[in-house]
């Protein structure tokens, strides 16, 4: 049943790429060159089929989820009577908004997913020829993603908003001349629901999908690398197709379900705000600012992207294409918001929560440009402290020769440490946009950050294609050249995957202020009385939520940690018992250790995700809406310096080991007189081939900060906006 | 220049001793005897010498500091005009108080250091007649330490206010006739500098002698243990007396200051919010309230320690013995409580930042009540998560026959979990104590928490001491047996070490949060226009104040983090070096390693301690005072997560190692069929006697938990509390 060459190139090459093919047919063995072929056909099959089964289930399950939940949204939201408004009663307007962003992020996630599980063996294949062709391959597959996902959320969103103007404001209301009026408002806070089911999804995804990929990842490593000795994505390891399933279901379905929902949401907050304001803006142009930003970043990313192909790609500067493409987009872009701003009308009044703003252009170009240029800025400090060309990681290599102990505290601290610019530059973000246009202006900052969302996705869905393509390498027994090129794909990648971690953290944070602001003018226009829009700290209840909400980030992140401990012991014990097979000479079985991670993950995200959707609702309902306040306050402050410290510290660790396995680094502090003249370096292996002990604390570390860094880390950038979402959305029917 | 046994006897034993040391002289080869005596001598006379050493040294920085700082204070509160109050004018009561502060604070390190190096070789020598002799001479050695430093703390505190009063106060006010009037806020507000100068002096205190102890254990562990080989405090290692001193000056010292600067704050925080509602309160009693509830706390505790005689002391009660002692004090308070609440005058009406509370003696009771057993359940739940008896530290334990990198992920996992229950209480004290009569009563509830705080440092002396013991018992070369038996003391120690943790974090909480409420108090009426009282995050200043805050916690535990990690190194390279010489013949020079870590604690507590306390008055300065409102808030709400987190991870990880050196710990999950019949036994040595996986995973765990829960975790506890009376403090000048 052997395939012949033609065959197998004919499932998986292009024209031209078959044409390359027959210039390296003569370089190879044509024997070799047939195994190795069908073997990275097999082996992406077994991962797609892995993906495809893992998301199908996951969607199952939370297409059931939705379900249920989405009554609760009814009960709370559509079947609340109306105020002036008699059209709308009683319809589930909210909750079809809810059931369509639940729907587009699946899809989003889906369309990742598909593209990276059909780009990674095409970039094993590209690797072959050239470096240079293998980050193109990759790139593009990050480039659909990125502009697929971009795209498909603004459009739904303008469909849904198109739609819903005729549906859910009374005859009178034109198609683009929205009355100047409540009624808007309660349009958007109606559309809202979409964000929310963007982010009830991107939760489930990025929790989900990070259990799989780190029990996976760690399972995998854990038994096959520390106790059999096994490389790598080695495919005598029956849990290395788990592992690299897990990079496409977490790192890219979790992922883009993230990244959409932060975009979905940001502009949700941004248009209830405007709504709010426009009885003083008089203007609707003002209202679909926040849409035009977006709209404004698809084309400068597109700009930017043509760029790309500009110039040879090398070993050396792969890293720098991906970071010049990001400075790049956002410097386009800030031309082009420059240009918009200064054409369009201006917005001259803006009156939230009770406090009038007079925004000039320059106000509101300062808060889209504040977001949009510290989300670059908070990359590169990322870049800094998890780039094994910066003194931080390298302090994590060199500790690694006192043991694993210390490799671990500095990895703590240096997670810690990396806290501190981030957080000073969204600080001054959120002081420039607040102070200029109140919550609208710090929405306008979340977008901005968000702006060049196409590249910065595109870069990040690149890392996991590349790595998926090294252990497709790896385990079709490729030559060690093509694994030694796509291990510098990868290592660029997860550079920028950090980077790509640190804009969804920061936004994530200007989002849930904004929503918190929209959230607060809803409870507050919806409860009887005078209307403060303050949230005293000062308060008992309000106190109390404000520690109680500084806590959650600390119970999410144990929970999830916990479930990536579990499942990778379950992980373990498979791996372990098969090998007692194999020795008996049966072949490695992917497909249970798939089955395992798929059935752990599924089960294990329920009870951080019930955690998350429900605790704010709970707590508004039996503790008062300032215990609300309090908490959400406490989730956001608390969770921003979390997700900071725990992705960081996971990409440096990863980073150090990475250091060590390519040999290339020199420590630059001798212990002794013989260093001083022939200084150390670090390997993997000793002369005699034996793991040294550098490497193994350098494991350790790694290990430690996966779960960190994919599963806790990100999922916490959720935690924080789908809070605030539900408690924007359930803001009204908490009040009564 | 030997001594004979005579001789070594007379110097370190008390009469009774001597009668049971020639009991035990019968059963001892004499020849042994004394050469283990005189070791014990030696030893005990080095560790307190180093310990001399090293708070000499930093007491003297410290002065130096003071005085510096003392400038700075003088100039933001004495020579800034004080309004109605002529006699007072320009002159350094401020200044003043806060060195007699500092200087009691000082005195109370010393304090419980010469008690604890004058008890740990009588704990040793104790151990060699029986477990229940070394248990009460330790226990002894905290009980003078724990009553000399609470009766310290309110004498000289009672002594400043009545000269306070005859200085301060206008002629016209008797000593017994506190006129009504912002005169007796002012008195009270001069007062605080006492808080401040305990706090200054236990932030250096608890930094410095947390660096010390923990480079000293971490970088003798690493080069003696792991490196060479060599056992626990093995006398072979230049590392090991410095280890033990650092037991003396962090632990003891350090936490000494520690606590006595978290009493000395909350009661002045007490006097402050309730001289602000004497105009109402008509009655000076209820001003003298808060320090009665010390002062019963006091009586309550002798009373209770009278039992710790009942009933002999076995391997299996001791820390049954130390869990009843405490349960017993908190009891016997709260009856003490209800009686004196019932007999004084009734507090009828508290006004604090704009809002009457009516308070009735019920109300008072649950405030000061809330906090004393919300104290006892977070000491309680702490334990549950250190201990190994219970669930968590087994699942570490379980996790280490996977390697490190389980056990630090499931160690972290569950430090952050740890945090759920102990915040949930702290929530609820507040809410209650908040709503019943403002910050009075958050005031009374930090009061009742450190109510019992007699028994709670006895109980944390007793660790250290029991822990020195072992050492000396170790260096000196006793029988096994003897080890064994500290070793026991030294367990129940490490628990209730945890316990005493929780209190000093819960009390730092809502001490800090009284502090808030009295610095708000201050900045409002010192600033011009209508008083608001009120904290508002939804405000942009307020906002970034409070994301900056937040982090401020993580920055601070990096750099104590790294200053470990940093120390550390250079001791391992100092003992490297020594060993070196050592093979050669020469003694290992302890001195050398002593003034390493001297040198370097010292050195490397500056940077933290500076970020401290410039901070907020920094950030006040530049940024107005609704920077440093959303600061503090953050500060306060963030710290507290890390610093219970850090604890009990690392007290869980030390208690883990601990279970596996004991050999007494039977694996519940059996890993194949073999097992299910005899269940795996985790030991630290295998047959063969070489050093076990499980135990070099544990070992692992135990140094990342070093500096958590020794030097970053419980300087945090400072770091709130100092932040929060030094803008109390400089609050006036921060408003004008």
């Amino acid at each position: 049943m052997k395939m012949t060459p033609e065959q197998v190139k004919v499932q998986i090459l292009t024209a031209k790429e078959k044409e390359e093919i027959q210039a390296m047919n003569a370089t190879i063995p044509p024997e070799t060159q047939q195994d190795a072929l069908e073997m990275m056909l097999k082996i992406s099959g077994l991962i797609r089929s892995g993906a495809n089964e893992f998301l199908t289930k996951e969607y199952t399950y939370l297409t059931v989820f939705c379900g249920i939940f989405s009554v609760l949204i009814y009960i709370a939201t559509d079947a609340q009577e109306m105020p002036n408004n008699s059209e709308i009663q009683y319809m589930p307007f909210t909750t079809i908004a809810f059931f369509i962003g639940a729907a587009t992020s699946m899809l989003c996630g889906y369309i990742g997913m598909a593209v990276a599980v059909y780009t990674n063996v095409r970039t094993t294949y590209a690797c072959n020829i050239s470096i240079n062709d293998g980050f193109h391959v990759a790139f593009k597959g990050g480039k659909v993603l990125g502009f697929a996902l971009v795209g498909l959320a603004i459009l739904v969103l303008q469909l849904l908003i198109l739609a819903y103007r005729k549906l859910v404001l009374p005859d009178n209301f034109g198609q683009y001349e929205v009355q100047v009026s409540e009624l808007s408002r309660q349009l958007f806070e109606i559309i809202a629901g979409y964000g929310l089911g963007g982010s009830t999804v991107a939760l489930f995804g990025r929790v989900g999908g990070g259990i799989y990929t780190k029990a996976a990842d760690v399972g995998a490593d854990l038994a096959g690398k520390v106790c059999e000795g096994l490389e790598e994505d080695s495919p005598d390891n029956p849990g290395t197709i788990a592992d690299n399933v897990g990079d496409n279901v977490g790192d890219i379905a979790g992922m883009g379900a993230d990244l959409f929902g932060s975009l979905a949401e940001s502009t949700c907050a941004a248009l209830v705000i405007s709504a709010h304001s426009l009885s003083i803006l008089g203007t609707t142009d003002a209202t679909y600012f926040p849409l035009m930003v977006s709209a404004i970043g698809i084309i400068a990313s597109y700009v930017s992207v043509l760029f790309v192909r500009v110039g040879e790609v090398t070993s050396e500067n792969v890293e720098n294409k991906l970071k010049l493409q990001l400075t790049l987009s956002t410097s386009i872009m800030t031309a082009f918001l420059y240009a918009i701003i200064f054409v369009m009308p201006e917005v001259t009044l803006i009156e939230f929560a009770g406090v009038k703003y007079e925004p000039t252009r320059w106000h509101i170009f300062a808060c889209v440009v504040s977001g949009l240029w510290s989300g670059l800025a908070i990359g590169f400090i990322t870049e800094y402290y998890t780039s094994n060309k910066y003194g931080p990681v390298q302090t994590l290599v060199e500790s690694t020769r006192m043991g694993a102990a210390p490799n671990i505290i500095l990895g703590l601290a240096l997670g810690y440490m990396s806290t501190i610019a981030p957080i000073l530059l969204i600080a001054i973000t959120i002081w420039v946009s607040f102070t200029f246009a109140g919550m609208y202006g710090v929405a306008l900052a979340a977008i901005g950050m968000l702006g060049c969302l196409p590249v910065a996705l595109a870069i990040d869905g690149y890392g996991p294609i590349a790595d998926n393509a090294g252990g497709i390498s790896e385990m079709s027994g490729l030559d060690e050249s093509v694994r030694h090129l796509t291990d510098k794909l990868d290592a660029a990648g997860n550079t920028t995957a950090a980077i790509g971690k640190g804009f969804a953290i920061g936004s994530a944070c200007l989002v849930s202020l904004a929503l918190f602001g929209a959230y607060i003018v809803r409870v507050e226009e919806a409860s009887e009385g005078t209307h403060s829009y303050t949230v005293n700290v000062l308060q008992p209840t309000t106190f109390a939520g404000l520690i109680v909400g500084a806590m959650i980030p600390y119970a999410f992140s144990a929970m999830t940690m916990a479930a990536v401990g579990e499942a990778a012991n379950e992980m373990i014990t498979e791996i372990k018992a098969q090998f007692i097979l194999m020795k008996q000479g049966q072949p490695p079985n992917h497909e249970r250790c798939v089955a395992i991670s798929t059935k752990a993950s599924l089960k294990k995200m329920i009870a951080p995700g019930a955690l998350v959707i429900f605790t704010p609702v709970t707590v508004g309902l039996l503790f008062s809406k300032n215990a609300l306040n309090g908490l959400l306050a406490g989730i956001i402050v608390s969770g921003i310096q979390i997700a900071f410290s725990a992705s960081n510290t996971g990409g440096a660790w990863d980073n150090a080991k990475k250091s060590i396995e390519t040999g290339e680094y020199t420590s630059k502090i001798p212990l002794n007189d013989d260093e001083q003249a022939t200084p150390f370096i670090f390997r993997k292996k000793d002369k005699d081939g034996n793991p040294t002990e550098e490497h193994k604390a350098a494991v350790v570390g790694d290990t430690v900060g996966d779960p960190l860094k994919d599963t806790s880390g990100p999922a916490i950038n959720i935690l924080i906006k789908l809070s605030a979402i539900t408690s924007l959305i359930f803001g009204g029917f908490i009040a009564q």
